[in-house]
């Protein structure tokens, strides 16, 4: 079980965090988890993608119950993501039921 | 590039954060970064590793410096992980240094 292809290559990875008001509803929770997992079919620059709820046991996920892992091959492939229309159209759907988010981007070391 | 040889099989995903003291040093946070990187040949259990420090440009990484990626087939290998010796070990060497941590884990969606 391989992260990427090559083990040698190295990807940039971006970790995202969100922990939603108590106000969201589980039906637009699943909204934005379907919103977010849009992107990688509208932005050619997420190389990979995956996301999931949390399910620790350790209790040290300090509110946040949802990971969206996002995979570009270079920075370029940020710097098209970040200000991409469909990334700012998923903010405009998530913002309002936002309480937290913790962003986290890092070159994989093995 | 893929995540995972099959896409379809789900994994369980083990996000782990730090952020050390202001007192832990720069070779201080390199040993512990070799320890953590050590236990994939120590722990059977831990089917995919990687790791990297923080280069997001957001602003919004809540002061945490360092992600760990551990991937587990299924429970019963964390099950295994987290009580495990060798874990133990490493958490002898890190808790002196560490300022905080934040732990999610997640089974994979696409």
């Amino acid at each position: 079980m391989s992260v990427t292809p090559n083990p040698s290559m190295r990807v940039l990875r971006h970790v995202v965090l969100f922990a939603f008001k108590p106000t969201a509803t589980a039906e637009k929770i699943r909204e934005i988890e379907q919103a977010f997992a849009a992107l990688p079919g509208r932005i050619d620059a997420i190389r990979d993608f995956e996301w999931g709820r949390d399910v620790s046991v350790e209790g040290k996920a300090e509110g946040y119950t949802h990971c969206f892992f996002v995979t570009f091959a270079e920075e370029a492939g940020r710097d098209t993501y970040l200000p991409h229309p469909s990334h700012k159209a998923f903010g405009q759907i998530l913002h309002p039921h936002l309480e937290k988010v913790l962003v986290l981007d890092y070159w994989t070391n093995r």
